[in-house]
């Protein structure tokens, strides 16, 4: 099954499209974990079993296993998903962009060392270094459009020939890098208006909206401006709003209910 | 020391701009390393020892070491340098690029994991996401502003106000990023004309320059374009030509011809 496949499955099946962001910092952690040899994963695995029936997608942030030492836990976690919750496509958040034989390496990082189900790239240097992603149709390519940070705007909002930097990744990815039917784009909620004109450009295209909750972006307008016309066809993340939802030890309880509300708020802005 | 002195004092030390990029694939290792342990370490070590005293500095590719599962050889190549030959920066090459928090988690894994002098990241997402390494005065930060590659030209050549982006990038890079002096900018060897236009620019500013050798970049165009008016200011890139100049049991003594070569060819560019 390709992730697209999976990813339509699970919208329905769990009528969500919340996606959590598993990106867990040490110093974070509830201290009842903070003396267990795998502490991150047994964070990760906690808040997976309290929300599988809630989310559409797990997106663990690399960083924060890369900065910490810990590929292992982030290898455990992903291999957990898969074995407990097959159904559950995994978005590994890496943001990687190279030139081919060097990209080549980190579609090995991806999908064969953590085995995810699907990446992030950055699109700034172009088509042959998206291509080693591109080329396993069965995976899913999120490429970085318009970011949800105050920056983005540097180079993102540039207008060239009557399109801003992120029209023209919308267009490319639309025309020339999906040729195996398997991009997504990254499209920041903080930017609401900005996401109805990139649906507009792609009206098909599932997008992967970061930037609810700690970040500020308002889900009701993000639904408004970027739904599919099946009412799907986002996977809006949640990371610290849900997994630092209660730093006790009723952590997953709490990640539970984070979840719950705002797959509410996210099925009430549909109707 | 900061990255950038430790650089000046070698460019003039070694009388070399040559950087050997250790990108190594087990694939392509000589096999009397195969059977090693460690035999990516064991392959860089003896690179590195022959050719100490002929490069400005090392940069590991970090692609190759996540997608071979050999962050630990990693580690420990960056290690070894840093005690044979201190004098010599470490560049860590892993064009990130994140959101403020997450960006601070991978500037963890440069500056403390790996404990590199300088890194290089995707400018996609604009400043904030550069922040937290900008922050670390003491480190180079090298920023995408013209790679090598060929789709480099789907956005990168895009033109905005009389400007392409990646103009827009290196007068960012030049005005308002390099607040610690301790920006760098990647252009590719392959692109002269544009290495000129963006010496034009920043005339003081170093660049790293990949793409000569196994992609084509000549030498004496870049030296014309590139070089800053003391005659330095560039790290020229050599990754396969240098550490794959000989398949056999010989590559270290070959690894040296090359690098000597690369020198020579430089050196005789600037006269």
């Amino acid at each position: 099954m390709t992730f697209l496949e999976k990813l339509d499955g699970i919208w329905k099946k769990n009528d969500s499209m919340v996606c959590v962001g598993l990106d867990p910092d040490l110093d974070k952690l509830p201290a009842c974990l903070k003396s267990l040899e795998f502490p991150i994963f047994e964070f990760n695995r906690q808040i997976i079993d309290a929300t599988s029936d809630l989310v559409c997608a797990y997106k663990p942030q690399a960083a924060y296993y890369a900065g910490q030492n810990a590929d292992d836990q982030l290898k455990m976690t992903i291999a957990y998903i898969r074995e407990k919750h097959p159904e559950i496509p995994v978005i590994l958040d890496v943001k990687r962009g190279d030139i081919g034989s060097t990209a080549q390496m980190y579609a090995r990082e991806a999908f064969e060392r953590y085995q995810a189900d699907a990446v992030t790239l950055n699109p700034y240097m172009g088509f042959d270094t998206l291509k080693p992603f591109l080329d396993h149709a069965e995976s899913g390519v999120i490429i970085l459009c318009r970011t949800s940070n105050p920056s983005s705007c540097e180079l993102q909002e540039l207008v060239c020939g009557g399109r801003t930097i992120f029209e023209h990744v919308a267009v490319l990815a639309r025309d020339k890098w999906n040729y195996n039917k398997n991009v997504l784009l990254v499209i920041g909620a903080t930017f609401p208006e900005e996401l109805g004109r990139i649906r507009k450009l792609c009206p098909e295209m599932p997008f992967l909206v970061p930037g609810v909750g700690a970040q500020g972006g308002d889900v009701k307008k993000v639904i408004e401006n970027g739904a599919a016309a099946d009412g799907f066809g986002l996977v809006i993340n949640s990371s610290r709003g849900i997994i630092y939802a209660d730093g006790t030890e009723n952590f997953a309880a709490a990640s539970r209910k984070a979840a719950l509300k705002l797959r509410a708020t996210i099925n009430e802005s549909k109707s």
